[in-house]
């Protein structure tokens, strides 16, 4: 396999770990004041994207997400084959991060979420925090790469605070979700709705930030 | 519509969502911990904040707000009619956050603000909040303009903290947070106080700031 | 008087405010949680630090300090007659701080602290973390300026948690503490023994690090 | 000594003393609320880190951490005579910064932990935190050293969330954790098997981070 795959397997499989062990953590010590609980999910999770993103970016794009590689997919930027490697390596790597997690918190390494998230409320969440992160990678990325890492991470961060369904904005986050029966956990039957969400808000965002940044010259002929 | 409206316009309604969202989110989890409230408002206010500003920046100057576009024009940075269409777009922007947040969240999309603030202490805070970000927008923009984003940002979080009224600093905001029933509201009839503390700060600090902030050229004539 | 006076008047009034007024913030909202109250304040005060040396360190070096004027005027960077216009801009700017965070909060404008902060333990602190502050300065001015404003926010957010004292380290943030009788306050006569220990902490780290920050050709020489 | 010895001996005095004071200071203030506790050493520890890195890695690398030095004379980057001196700073300065940190806050200056830490879990804990550390020193040094300090400090944020641990990945703190009877406290008796547990991880990562940060012509020839 490709370099791009062991990147994208590796910070998957920290980022999930970062937000299944982080969750777990937080609940146990958090004696059930939640915002309390959820400081300490947002800081680590904000905290692991920023390293992750700018130690992985120069090799695969740093995605860890199925949604944003579908973007790039879109705009031209990746081949199908290359696209299909990188949301390969998100589950091969994304899963046993999960499981690390169980394993070091002492879960059953297998199970099932049974906490329910579900309508329309959350599913705008959903909408609106995946159109936030991938217009905010498609806005960042050309004139300030530099500064996508600590955006990307910023951006999680507040969208974790401003949208009911404390931002998942990730199909494959989503599914390795529904794995844990944990404060990070979303119950199988209502992950459907979430990634038709998330996949809506990244089209959308797609559609929007190709009119909003537009190179100069696009702008002037338009 | 120009670029930059749009710029504001997206900007605003993110930043407005995360102001409101996380006001409600944060109250809603606290269990009545109204510091814990405040921590997570203020880490997602300025984090969004990084966001924005680096990334609408260089289209339209990320202003999201009105006292900063007025200082701008009264400087001679903008014409009359930008200055208008930045501040149209902060609206057309802005409030439509305020509805995605009561969406999100379940409050009914449209309803007025209940909780008083209003005293010679919160007005005090307004003038000095603005003020001081005025005045931090002018003394690194010209030297430091790549620290502009994470100073705003930064700015802002202390702010929330060490102004009696957690620093609203921004008409548009203002106007808007009379538009929830939430922890950020404000009712109504406290609203026009604030907006006239806030352009007082913002002025004062347009003509300190010119007097500190002068090139030297200016101040070996002066 | 000179822009770089105003400078450090104008930037310790904003972080006088900001320790007092957060302080006040702090211990309103978080219902006897003392961790919460101190992670507010930290927060604040590490952000405006940010902002502040960020904005000022080009005009007058962004001290608000004099026990690092001090220090820098043994080095032989500094006039005796800049460093006594240094820090009469330190105190003209700073004790309007606290009085803006007293009117902002409704306490009396000039009141006198109450809290006893003594003890051998808490004299450590403040040798410490006077140490550790120059120390910081001297080691990341000369090869990493850019980094100077993030460092010494990070450093006293480190420092508020990890000395006994919550970390003062300035004298003249000390003199200012005893003049409110809030969260942030020093009785007054507690405040020379700390000032006597952040003194000998700056000088100490002044010895320190010119030993182990020499420039390569002086390391080469000795 | 070497100034490399200093630079290792002093920024392990300011770590260790910032990880066992804060944790006593957490532990103090907040009030049985073992999550906020969590936040404030979190904070304080990532901050230092920080601090250290950026002031200490142009002088020593600033490793602070015999797990570290380890892995870069392993990767024949150091003489094993710089190797044994990088170390010999980190326990010589490193023991002087907890007891000062009980001298602060009024501990016994010597004392043994009673705390107990051990299992599968935290085993497995230690090894990830520990291989990730490694892990994200080695992606990110060769092509933006610039990001080390910021990169080293938000892994370790993270990592405190998502382990069960609470993440050590260090075996010099490890031995100095087991000379404190406060929440960042060891039991004797289950250091060995922490370090054992860092080492693993440790080499792991050399391993892999061989395979993956390979250069291109590497990578191609292999």
């Amino acid at each position: 396999m490709n370099r791009d795959f062991w990147a994208e397997a590796i910070g998957s499989f920290f980022l999930f770990c970062t937000v299944i062990g982080s969750g777990i953590m937080a609940e146990r010590l958090a004696g059930g004041n939640v915002a309390v609980a959820l400081l300490g999910t947002t800081i680590a999770t904000g905290a692991i994207l920023f390293v992750l993103i700018g130690m992985f970016g120069p090799v695969s794009g740093a995605h860890f997400n199925p949604a944003v590689t579908l973007v790039f997919r879109l705009r031209g930027e990746l081949t199908s084959a290359t696209a299909l490697r990188l949301v390969a390596g998100q589950i091969a790597g994304g899963l046993p991060g999960v499981w690390a997690a169980h394993l070091m918190f002492g879960h059953p390494v297998l199970e099932l979420a049974s906490k329910a998230r579900t309508g329309i409320g959350q599913w705008t969440g959903e909408f609106i925090a995946t159109f936030g992160l991938v217009f905010v990678i498609l806005g960042t990325i050309r004139h300030r790469p530099q500064a996508v890492p600590a955006s990307v991470a910023l951006y999680i961060v507040a969208a974790c605070w401003f949208t009911s369904s404390t931002s998942f904005a990730n199909p494959a986050i989503t599914l390795a979700r529904a794995l844990t029966d944990s404060f990070a956990g979303i119950a199988p039957a209502d992950v459907p709705a979430f990634i038709l969400a998330q996949l809506g808000g990244a089209l959308a965002a797609l559609i929007v930030g190709r009119a909003i940044f537009a190179p100069p010259e696009a702008a002037t002929s338009g």
